[in-house]
C-alpha cells in the first residue's frame, strides 16, 4: 500500500506502506478521496506549525472517504461495499474532559496526521485505511467521494456554528473565505442566518463566498472602509466568524460587532494585538472553537438529505502521484480552493 | 371601509366603519389579504376561549398585508406604493418586561383583534388599517401578497424555533400539522434540523407536513405506536415543538424526546395532565413560547430571499364578502390549511 | 456485618451480610452515619413507588459517610483513616449519555438502593461499605459524620440549582420544605439569590426553612392568598424550586412565575394537571431535575469550607438496631426533618 | 453648593454650584459619601483615557449615596430623610439596545462624571444632588453611608459575575485586586464559587482579597510560576475574571483556564497581545463586562441582608475639602484600597 509522507519542509514523498488487517470493531477502507487541509499545507511548507514540528516521517492527511473492503470480529453496522467518510478524531473516552461531554478536548486525542504527540499520529493519505468502525458515518446516495471527503472540514464549521448557538434571523460576517471560511458560509446559512456579509483579499475566494450564498462579498485588500457603514451606532452584527487567522481580520470583527455579540475564532494564527477596551466596552463575546465530534455526522447526514452542497468546492482534483503538484497548487490562494487527492 | 366583525359566536358581519386620517409616525394601508388564525376561530365558534369572551364587536384579524397608500408626518422608511406586511404587536415599551427585551410580555401589549382587554383591541379585517409605520416590514418583489400576510404566524414559528436553542444537526419532533405546526417544519429545517418526525390525526394536514420537508410524518389517529421505536433508552429527540394543543401529543413527546431535550409547546389547550416523573427523571425542559417581536422581520426577509417558502400553505382564498363561508372553511381541518381573505 | 434490609412494605430487618475484601481501586468503608431519604420510605411505607416494586430484599440506603478502613490496589488517593463522604451514583462510562456529560442519566446507572434493575442494586446501610476510590470524597475537618452523609441530598439540591442557572440578585420560591426543599434554600442562598420565599403545609418544616435563612415563610395549609400578591403584573419570582411533588404547588408556582422565568421540578409525584395556557402564555421555562454527579464533590468542598451548614437539619439519630423506629419517625413530617442512622 | 470639578490633568478644584429644584419624578439628595473610581483618577492623572480627554471642566464622581432632602412632583416611592444610594446609570429608555434588554449599552446613556459626549456629563461628587427617584435606591438600616457609596462598585462586579453564568461549585482565578478585583471576589463567593485563588503584585491589595475570602492569593510580582500547577492538562479554573487591566494576567488566565472555560475581561486596559492559539485550542470564551444596570439595586438589597459585606475595603475617607489629597492617596495603590470622600 502507498502513502503520502512527510519528511521535513518541501520533502513529501509517495511510499510504501504495510497494509494490516482490521482487528475486532475496525474496518478497512479502500480510501478514494482525500482533501488536504490547511495543517497539511503547514507541514508540507514550514515542517510544522507554532511549537508542533515534525520529528520524525508522518503520513500526511485527515479529511478521507472511501469504500469498506474488510470488517473485523464484532462489526455489524458496515460491511464490504459500504461508502464512508472516516472521522480523524479518536478521542480517549475515558478523559476528564471527554466525559464532561467535551471529546475534542480529549487529552489522550489521537488525530490523524499530527504531530503534536510523539510519536507522531500517522494520517489518512493512504491507499487502505484500517479505522474503527465507530469512526466511520455511511455515505448516503448521491454523496459522491469528493462531497464525502469534505464531512471533516464541514464538521469543523457546523461545530463552530453550534459554538454561536442560534442563528436563526441573524446578521452574520464571515472573515477568510477560504475552504473553511465558505463552509462556515454554508453552515450558517443552513443555521438560518438572515444576512451574511463576506471578507477576503483574493477576488477568487470572494467569488467562492457568493456562490456559497453570501448576501454581499467585500474584498478588503484595499482596506477596510467598505466596512465602515457597520461600524455605527456600535456595530451591526450579531455574529461573526473568523476564518482567516489574520489579525486585521479579527480587529475588523470587534469594530462591526453589535454590543453583546459574538465573534467565534476559527483561524489559528498565532499571536495577536486586540483592542479589549472595545471588546469590554460593548461587552462582546469571543469564542474559541476547535475541530468537532458528532458534528462529522452530522455533515454526512445533512449532504445526503441535499441540505448542504460542499461540491463546488473541490477546485482540484490531483492523483495519489502527483501529490507534491497537489500540494503545491493547494498552496497558491490565487488559483485553489479545496484540492483533493484521488487514491 | 368595510371591516369583518364578529359580534357574537357566529355571528359575523362585514360593517361600514370610518376609514381615518395618518397621524405622525403612521401610514394608511389598503389591505390585500388576511390570513384566518386559530384565535380568529375562536372568536367565531366559540365567542372567545377560556377565560377571554368577546363583550363588544370587534373586528377580527391580525395576518396582513396590504399596500400603503399615504404617510402621515415624520415617516421617511415608507412611501405610498411600497407593499408592506403589517405587525399586529404593539407592546408598551416603556413596560418592565419590554424594557427586558420581552415586548411580547409588554403588560400594556395592544395585539390587533384580541378581546383580552376591554374595550377590545379591534383587529385588522378591514380595506384600509392605519398602522404605525414601525409596525410595518416592506415586503421584497419576489413575495406575493399570499405569502406577505403569512409573516405573522411565521415569526410565531420563528420564535418557537429561537426559543429552542440551536437547531443545527438536531432531531425534532413536530406534533400537531395546522398551519403553525407546518409553518413550524419549514423554520425548523431552516434551522438546520437534521431530522424533523411529524404527527398529526389527520391525512391532509400530513401532506402539507410532507410537502413542508418533513422527514417523516406519522398519523396518530390509531395509536402512537409508530412512536415506540423513538421512545427506546430514554428517547431519541432532541427537541419536540407540540402544536396541537391536545394533551396527549404533548404526553407523547415527553414519552420520546431524550434526557435534557427541550418541549417548546406552542398550542395553549388548557389544563393538560403531564408525567412529571418522567419529565423529572429525564430532566428535560418544557418551555412555552407566546407570539413574537423582530421575528415579524425575520420572517419577510427570510421569505423575500427565498430561504423559506411558505405559499404552498395557502389552501383557500375567499373575497371579504364571503367572510362567513372563509371563516367555516378554516374550521374544517378536513379541508383547508390556511384560508385567507381578500380585501 | 449488619445490615438494614427491606423485605417488604413495613418489613424492614437487620440482617447479616458478607463484608467483602476491596477489588483493585476500591475502599473498605466502615460507615458511621446514614441518612434516610424519601425513596427509602417509599419502599418501607409502599413497597416501591409508581412501577418500581421491590422484587427481592434490598438493602436500603444512599446517603453514607464513614471511615475507611482498607484500600485495593492502585488506590493512592485514599488511606486507612480518612473519612469520607460515598457518593451512591456509579454510571456507566461508556453510554451515549455520559459521554455527552451527563452521567446522572447514564442507562447502566447503578444507584445504591435502588430497585429499578433486577436484580437490585444493594444499597449502603451497612456497618460495612466496599466502593470505589472515585465515588469517596475526603471529608475535611470540621465536618462532621452527620454533615458528611448529607452530601449526597445536598448534591442533589446543587444540581437543582445549577439547573436554574445563574441565582445571582434572583428572586426565587422553594415549595416544599422537607430536607430537598430547606437544602434548595441553603443551595440558592449560596448561589446569591436575592429573596427567598418558602411554602409549605407544616408549621415544623417552615421553622426549619426559615433557620436555613428563608427571607418570608408561608404557610399554605389554609390555602394560597398569601401568595396573590405575587401574582400581579403576571408573577414576581425569577426562579421556583418545586420540592414537595404536590400538584397543586406547582400549579402556585406557575402562577407566582414571571414571564420567562423558570420552575425547577425536584419532586416526582407522578402526574399533575398543569394550567399549560399559562405556561405558553408567560413563556415559563419547567425543567426536570434528577440526582447529580459532581456536585457531590462540590457539596463535601463547600461544607468543609463553611459555605453551607446542614447540621441543623439532622433532626434525629437512631442506632442501625432501632432502625423500624427510625424509619417510622422519618415517615412523620410534623415531627421530623432528616433522620439518620447511627452504625 | 460645592463639588469636586476636573480642570485638566492635575488640577483639581473645589468650586461652588447652583443648587437647583428638583423636577417631576426627581428627589434632592444631600450627599453623604462618594468613592473615588479608577476612571476618576485618570482623569485626575491624565485628563482622560484613550480616546476620551476632557475638553471642559467637569464634576468628577459616580459612586455617590447621601439623604433625601426634598421630592418632586409625582415622586411617591421615596420621601425626605430617606438614605439613597444613587445609581449613576440613565440609559436613554427608548434606544435599541435598551428595548433589547441591554440598557448599560444605550447610545444615548449619560453617566456621571462622564466625558464621552459633549457637553460632558456632570457628575456627584457635589453637597446636592438632583436625581431621578429611578435612579435611588433606598438604603437599609444597618448599611452604612460608606458601603452604600459602594453599591455602584458592587454593581459592576454584580454584572460581572452574572456575565459568567452559575459559578456555584466552579474554581475561580481573579487577576488584580484593586476595588473591583476584591468585590468580584466577593461576589463571585456569595454566587457560590467553591474556589477561588487571587492574583496581584501588590501585598496591600493581596492582604484585602484574602479578608475578601479568596481561598488562596499569589503574589505575581516576582513572575508566574506558582501558577504554573493550575495549566497542567489544559487549565484548572473553570472562569476568571480579569480585573487588572494588564495584558500579561489575560495572558496568563488563557494558559490557566481550562478548555471551554470563561474569562470576563473587566479591566479595560487598551490593546493586548493575545496568544489565540491558545483561546482556539481550548475553545475558551473571552467576555467583556461594562457597567452594570439592574445590579445597582441588587447591590443594595444584598449588602442590607449581610449578604455580601463590602466595608473592610474602605481604606481611607477624607473631608471634600481634601479632595486633592484624597485623589493622590487613591492613585497610590500601595496604600490605598477604596478613598472616599465625606461631603
Amino acid at each position: 500500500m502507498r502513502a503520502v509522507v512527510i519528511h521535513a519542509a518541501k520533502d513529501l514523498r509517495v511510499e510504501s506502506r504495510p497494509t494490516g488487517e482490521p482487528g475486532p470493531g475496525e474496518v478497512t477502507v479502500r480510501l478514494k478521496r482525500g482533501g488536504i487541509c490547511g495543517s497539511d499545507l503547514h507541514y508540507y511548507n514550514h515542517g510544522g506549525f507554532g511549537a508542533v514540528r515534525l520529528r520524525e516521517p508522518m503520513i500526511l492527511g485527515h479529511e478521507v472517504a472511501g469504500e469498506v473492503v474488510a470488517v473485523g470480529a464484532e462489526v455489524t453496522a458496515l460491511a464490504p461495499g459500504d461508502r464512508v467518510a472516516v472521522s480523524p478524531s479518536r478521542p480517549d473516552w475515558d478523559d476528564v474532559y471527554a466525559r464532561e461531554g467535551m471529546p475534542n478536548q480529549s487529552l489522550g486525542m489521537r488525530f490523524y496526521g499530527s504531530a503534536m504527540p510523539f510519536p507522531h499520529v500517522q494520517g489518512a493519505f493512504r491507499e487502505v485505511l484500517i479505522a474503527e468502525a465507530a469512526q466511520c458515518a455511511k455515505v448516503p446516495k448521491g454523496v459522491s467521494d469528493a462531497a464525502a471527503a469534505m464531512a471533516e472540514p464541514l464538521a469543523v464549521c457546523l461545530h463552530a456554528v453550534t459554538r454561536a448557538g442560534s442563528l436563526l434571523g441573524k446578521r452574520v460576517l464571515v472573515t477568510g473565505c477560504g475552504p473553511i471560511g465558505v463552509l462556515t458560509i454554508l453552515a450558517a446559512r443552513r443555521a438560518g442566518a438572515e444576512v451574511i456579509v463576506a471578507t477576503d483579499i483574493a477576488a477568487g475566494c470572494l467569488a467562492h463566498a457568493e456562490r456559497a450564498g453570501a448576501d454581499q462579498v467585500i474584498d478588503v485588500s484595499g482596506g477596510t472602509a467598505a466596512l465602515d457603514r457597520f461600524a455605527t451606532d456600535k456595530g451591526w452584527f450579531h455574529v461573526a466568524f473568523e476564518a482567516s487567522g489574520a489579525a486585521p481580520a479579527l480587529v475588523e470583527a470587534i469594530r462591526v460587532v453589535r454590543p453583546r455579540g459574538v465573534i467565534v475564532q476559527l483561524g489559528l494564527g498565532g499571536e495577536m494585538a486586540l483592542p479589549m477596551n472595545v471588546l469590554v466596552a460593548k461587552e462582546l463575546e469571543l469564542r474559541g472553537t476547535f475541530r468537532f465530534h458528532d458534528e462529522f455526522f452530522w455533515a454526512v447526514e445533512l449532504m445526503g438529505k441535499g441540505l448542504i452542497d460542499v461540491e463546488p468546492l473541490v477546485s482540484d482534483v490531483f492523483p495519489m502521484s502527483d501529490a507534491v503538484a497537489a500540494f503545491e497548487r493547494a498552496s497558491d490562494r490565487s488559483r485553489a480552493m479545496k484540492v483533493q487527492l484521488a487514491f
